[in-house]
Formats: C-alpha cells, structure tokens, sequence
C-alpha cells in the first residue's frame, strides 16, 4: 500500500509537518520509526506506513475519521513495553502515538482525583500525584516507559496488587475513540453514576482494539506512611496458601505476597552474588511487606510471626531491620527475571489460578515436562496472593536453542489445557495481543468470544483498530 | 395475550406444577401474584401472564429460550426493592423469581471469596460470610428482603461506599443467561485473567436488560474490628470539602462521611422526639465513621477533631463514648427519610455530583425553586462523601398533593439540567428503570445511548429482557 499525495498532504494540514512521517520520506530515521510500532516481544517485524503524533483527543477522533474514510487500519501506541506484540504495527497501519499526549488537565483535590492525557509516563503520573500531596498506587518494572492509557488498555497491574487491586479500580473516567472517529466520554468526577450499561470498563483491558484512550481520570490515595518485609521460608505448597489465610486475620494491611522456589533463589544467589538469607535450606519462600503506621506495629509484626512459625506455616522467617535489608530481600525477588534470564534460555508464561488449585496443576505439569520433555526445568515464582505465577521453563543444557523454542511451542497447548482444566488463565497480566490469540479458547468460551466479536464490531465496524490482535 | 394449553404443559413439565403460575389460574392469590412484577416505586399497576420459580441456572436458560421461541417478554424478579420500576412486569410478560435461588454453591478460604445463587437475600449471604470467619461490607436499608443479584444487577451502593466503594468492586465473577437462553460464565475464581473485554461489568447495573444474573462469586474482605462515630457540625457548605480533604489525611480508615441539613435535624427531633445533639445551631451536619483497630485509635480521634475545631472546619463536634450513643447519632442521619416521609409529602432524588460542584449546583436549585417554585423546600442528606445527594422536595402545605406532583414533573428535568451543567448524574444508586428512561440523556451522550443500544441487540436480539427498562 502507498498512501498517496493528497492524503499525505490532508494529515499534514491536519497536524503540521513535525507531527506526521511516512514510512518513504525520510524526515526520522528508519529505525526510530519503526520503533513507534512494536514492542517488547521481538518475535514480530514492524512494517507500517505512517506515523503521527496529535496532542489532544480532537486530533486523534481526526485522524481516526482520515483512516476510516480511507480503510486504513490503525494502531494506538504507548509506551510499547507490552510482553504480547499488542502494540505491534506489521501491515501497512497508521501508528497513532499518544507520545506527546502527556498534560495534567485537571485535579480535585476534595474527591481526590487526577486527569491526565493518556501519553502521560506512568512514573511521571506518580510524580505528579505526590506533588499533591496524594499517590497513585500501582506500581510495576515498566513505569519508566510505559503510558498510562497503555496500562488502562492493558488493564496493568504490578508488585502489590494483592492491596490496591488491578488499574480497572483506579479508573474513574475514561475519553476515548472509537473506531469511527466518535468520541466517548464517560465522566470521571463522579463516583456514582448507575444511567445504564458502564461502557468504560470494556476499554480497560481491550488493547485498543475497541477505541483509543486518549483521557483519563484516576482515583488517587494516600502514600503508605511505611512499610516492613518478612521473608520466609515455607515447607510445603500447602503451607503457602495457610500462611496467606492467615495474613487476613492481620490488622497491618498486607501490600505485598510474593513467593519464589529454591531454585530461583538459588539463581539469583548465584547471578547477583548474594548469601543464603536462611541457615537451611527450603523448597518455597515468601516475601511479605505490610503497611505501618507507627513504631509500635513492629511488635504485631513479630507476634505474627511467632503465630506462623508455631503454626508451622514457615520454617524460618526474618523481619527487614532497615531500609537497606528490607532492599536485600527484595532483590531475592525482583533479580529472579535478570537471574535468569542472562545465564539460561526460558521461555516464559505468566499464568494464574485459583490458589487451591495451583499444588494440583503444578503437579500435573511437573508430569507432563518429565513424561514428555526430560530435563525441562521450571523455575516459578511471581505474585501468588493474587493467584498470578511467572512460570520460566528452563533450557535444558544439551539442547540447541531453536530446538528448545521448537518443543515450547508444543508444551504451550498442553500447558493451557491444563490450566483450563484448574480454573486457570492463560494471560494474568500481560494480556492476549497477537501472541497469545489462538489460544484465546482456553479462557474464554466460543459464547463469550463471540460476544466479544459483537462488541468489536457496535465500536469498530470497519475493524480498524489494532485489527488482528485479541481476537482470532 | 393469552398462553397456550401446550405451551402452559411444556412450562410446567419443564419446572414441575408448583414452580410455575398462570395469571388466569387460580393456583396463587392474585396480590401475592403481582407482587412478584412490582418493586417499591408504586406507581405502575403490574400486569403479566406467567410466573416461574426456577432452581437453577440451567432451569432459567431453559425458561428463556422457551420465551426466545415464543416471544414472550421476560422481566427478571429479585427482591424488588428498587425505586425506579426496573422490576416491574406490566405489560404480559414472564416473570422469573430468583427467589428459590438462595443456596451457597462455593468457598474459597484462602483467597476469601463465597459463590452463591443469585437470589440469596443479602442479609443472608452477610451470615454466611461471617459464618466463615470473613465479611462482606455493602450494606444498605433494604438487605433485608434485596437479593444480592437484584444488588448486581443495579450496583447498589449503601453507606460505607466512601471506604468500600460500590458493590461493582465486589463482584469477582457472574453467571448470566442472555437473551436467547446462552449461559455466559465470568470466572470468579482467579483475581487477573487479562484475556480480552471484561464482559462481567456489563451485566452490572444493566438492571436486567442485557441478562439474568444466576449466579455470583463475591470477595469478602475482614471485618472492622471496632468503629467510632464523630457527629459534627459545619459552619458552612465549603468546610464540608475542606472537611472531606482533611480525612485523607488521617490514619484511621473512614467508612461513612455522611450529611444532613438543620432542616433535616429539626425533622428528626420533631418526629423521633429526640434532644438536639449541639447546644449552638449550624446549617450543616457531618457524621463521620472511622474503623478503628486499638484503645489508643481514640486518642488520633480526639487529636483530629481538635485540628478540624482549630481549623474552623466545623464548629461544635462529639465522638460517641459507648455503642448506645453511637447508634443515637446514627439516628439523626438514618432517621431523615422516615422524619419527612411520614409528616410531609415529599418528592425523591438521588442524585450525584463532584463535591466542588455541588454548592454552586446547589445555589443554581435553590434560585431554581424560590423564582418558579415558592415555598417548595428542600430536605437535602446524603452520603455526601460519595458526591451522593438525596435531594428531597417537600410540599408546601397550601399546595394538594396532586397539584404538587404535577409541578415536581416540571422541577426535574430543569433539576437535571442544572446537574449537566454541574456534570452530575440523575441517578446516583437507584438506576434508571422506567422512571427515569426518559431523562437519560442528561447523563449519557446519545453516541454512548447508540452503543448501549448495539450492544442491547447483541445480547438480546429479540429484545425480551425486561423491555423497556433503562434505554428510552
């Protein structure tokens, strides 16, 4: 496809030289521009034909129109940090970046809430919260690069879930486009608005396949006065899911529940060079961090720690005696992915389930790897309050690594039948982009894609928007 | 329309003889009949042809695809406590009671969450949560005869939404039957399953036009292990804000920021004979509720009430010393609606703006009422904390009733202008049902009332689904 000189010159006029760039002039360099159309997968190749940046939700709605008068397909791009090739643009699409959306529009200081351009940067959002005294609650790696509407399209959720909940609680009002070009606008500064059907919410989390979020309105809260980390060592799988029940019954709200096994303490003790926090050794551990407010909730701290240690729930546990230490147990954590990911090979998933099933379809995989595909390891840890595990396969020594990609292929359909078998989703937070489409089937019934299907159409009956992702 | 003696067989052998009432048998008295096509709005006259008492999900997608083949209107039938006619059956339908629906199907100890029917009467599925140790926190005057899936269906809110938020942030997943008798299933056993639109929210507050909700699994959260009640009173309409704001920055949770006017006060004191709380008169009134977890929260109490005294916020205020009192102050609050509804004609709004938005609307209403309306008062309360208002107008004693009723169809709609202007909403809890169908637009665009309606079709292509409810 070529787009031709009138056109150029209509999107021009409509944005101004510096704010529009085709793939066969040469005003950006080659690669700068086609990274505005992909992501952090790797697996796909952009190709795509314009660029545009407009700076207000009134240029995006035009530039809509233009594409949908010209059966152009369209791709929304953010902060392009996504792990499912949801922000890909590889046929010949109008990229529509939100890069220089990224204004404060308004505050409300008594309601406590915040409305900013979709472009904004996640980090800056924060900032921007705090500077007012309140905070913006969710957290992740990517908040350096990655858009905030790119979080609400991919319905973004991080480190302490498990409290504050997924984005779709923070977001009060949306601006959106549809895929004709209309705008919608549900409002933000109420809290209670039950006029019928509450559309907003099938934006969050529909990767821009049903409209382009070019607003946004957030609930903002109060930053924790402190926090604590206990780190522990577990037993047994089942010891997890007790010692989690039991943080219920805690009157310090619980910000964090993440877990890893030994072998992925094992790789970061070896990657980052750090000691064994624990004198013995432990198949799980879980690292906990609760809210404080005062110097005396260090003793409800130790007292629950106590409780889980004769429960028997851990084996061992130590509370983080400073800032510095609560940083070291952290990095047991968050250096697992790096750990990993520079020493091995893995393929990686990032999967949940209800938490009762997980010992059972973790079983069911270990079985499925050793019958199957001999000395394929799995080193496991993430978010598992919140049902959400990071599963890595680990590269076997002696096998070639296009081989080992090869087999992984063939492990995914097992490894989803499985989860559908536990109740389990295939994608927990990274969403279902081009990458995961044909698996779609797995977590939702033909009944519910096919509504899907439905709804795409009453938003985008050309199929514009981001065609091709999502939906198979 | 009358029923077929075939299709009156095949109902009965699809439901047994005692689940399933002709209105032209005898079988059932007629009133407790029509009580099942009514709610609390009082002013439709019910008149359908078949009432069904299903078991089951699969029992209800059975009696809807019956009514799919035959066309036959359906109205879903919960505890029928609303107040905008979303219940009621008036025009020969089938009505489907969810009333034999009422059994726990599920519990999940560890991520603390309960599955049941639809038609378990909320006040009962508080017993079974607290049975197992959990609690589940919306609450509201009629949880006593609501159904939980009526509390779906309409997104019910209640008193502690400023801590709790709506029944919406409860709901972790759904079953529904649609309009042609499809069971769609939302699961609610794993918290992120970022796997496309989020179809779930859909259902919520669609007040029966898009599917009948069978079944629901609800988080349940630890209940408050104490609370303290702060009545204040507030010199004038912006301290309330400021007031509002200072609690973000107190330590304590707050679970209810409600309000009430003198006139509101004085009603209470006139009908429940009850001694004026402060010794000086102010306009305004806040009732504040904190959770509190220790003896020693007190002392943060009294330390806030000093600095909100010190700031001017408000002018008088008394934390209540034992549970009798706190339940005396609740009264001047709770006390509100049954003061004015029993020694006056009243006329009802629940409305919802931005706090900063509401003292300006409020003086637009007042110039509204004293220059077309005069002598018409307003008794204005609410859970002022949630931008909620209940706006109520009361008769001027020279005027009948009818007479009054006549000009309040004329005051809404310029009321509802004033909340576009204001960027309110018409109806903040009670939904829109029939009451309200013709005022919709004043909050909600006619691009997203054409949406509404795509996706109406998409669900319901025969349009059965309690026609007529919500879409003008």
């Amino acid at each position: 496809m070529s787009i031709s000189q009138e056109n150029k010159s209509k999107l021009k006029s409509l944005l101004g030289e510096e704010r529009v760039f085709f793939k066969d002039e040469t005003q950006m360099d080659q690669a700068t521009f086609l990274s505005f159309g992909t992501d952090r997968t790797k697996v796909y190749v952009p190709d795509y034909e314009i660029l545009t940046f407009p700076k207000n939700t009134q240029e995006v709605s035009e530039i809509v129109k233009f594409a949908f008068e010209n059966d152009i397909k369209i791709v929304p791009s953010g902060g392009r940090t996504g792990y499912a090739g949801g922000a890909v643009a590889k046929s010949g699409e109008i990229v529509i970046s939100l890069t220089k959306m990224d204004q404060v529009l308004d505050f409300d200081p008594f309601f406590g809430s915040l409305t900013v351009q979709a472009g904004m940067i996640t980090k800056n959002l924060h900032k921007e919260a705090e500077e007012r005294g309140f905070y913006f609650p969710v957290d992740f790696a990517a908040t350096g690069s990655s858009h905030i509407g790119g979080n609400i399209a991919t319905n973004a959720g991080g480190v302490r879930v498990v409290h504050y909940g997924l984005i779709r609680q923070w977001v009060l009002g949306l601006k959106v486009v549809t895929g004709t070009g209309e705008v919608l606008e549900f409002n933000g500064e109420i809290l209670k608005n039950n006029t019928g059907y509450d559309l907003k919410h099938l934006f969050i989390g529909s990767e821009g396949t049903l409209g382009i979020i070019t607003e946004c309105t957030l609930k903002l809260t109060k930053k924790p006065a402190d926090n604590r980390i206990l780190f522990t060592a577990v037993p047994d799988f089942p010891s997890i899911l007790e010692l989690f029940k039991e943080t219920h019954n805690m009157s310090l709200p619980i910000l964090a529940f993440e877990f890893l096994t030994k072998y992925c303490l094992d790789k970061v003790m070896d990657h980052l060079h750090v000691p064994d926090p624990f004198s013995e050794v432990s198949p799980y551990y879980v690292l906990m961090e609760f809210e404080i407010t005062e110097e005396s909730d260090d003793e409800k701290l130790f007292s629950f720690l106590e409780t889980i240690m004769e429960k028997g729930y851990v084996s061992d546990g130590s509370l983080a005696q400073n800032s510095r230490q609560a940083e070291t147990f952290w990095k047991y954590r968050e250096g697992i992915s790096e750990s990993i990911s520079i020493d091995y090979t893995v393929h990686k998933n990032d999967i949940s389930l209800p938490l009762r099933n997980m010992n059972p379809f973790l079983e069911d995989m270990q079985s499925l790897l050793s019958s199957k595909y001999p000395g394929f390891e799995i080193a496991l840890f993430g978010h598992i309050g919140d049902g959400n595990l990071h599963l890595n396969i680990v590269k076997p020594k002696d096998l070639s690594d296009s081989e080992f990609f090869t087999q992984c292929k063939k492990v995914d359909p097992s490894m989803f039948e499985l989860l559908q078998k536990h109740h389990g989703s295939i994608s927990a937070e990274h969403g279902i982009g081009l990458l995961k489409k044909d698996f779609l089937h797995f977590s939702r019934s033909s009944a519910e894609i096919e509504v899907m299907r439905m709804i795409k159409k009453a938003l985008d009956p050309k199929n514009l928007l981001n065609p091709g992702k999502i939906l198979p």
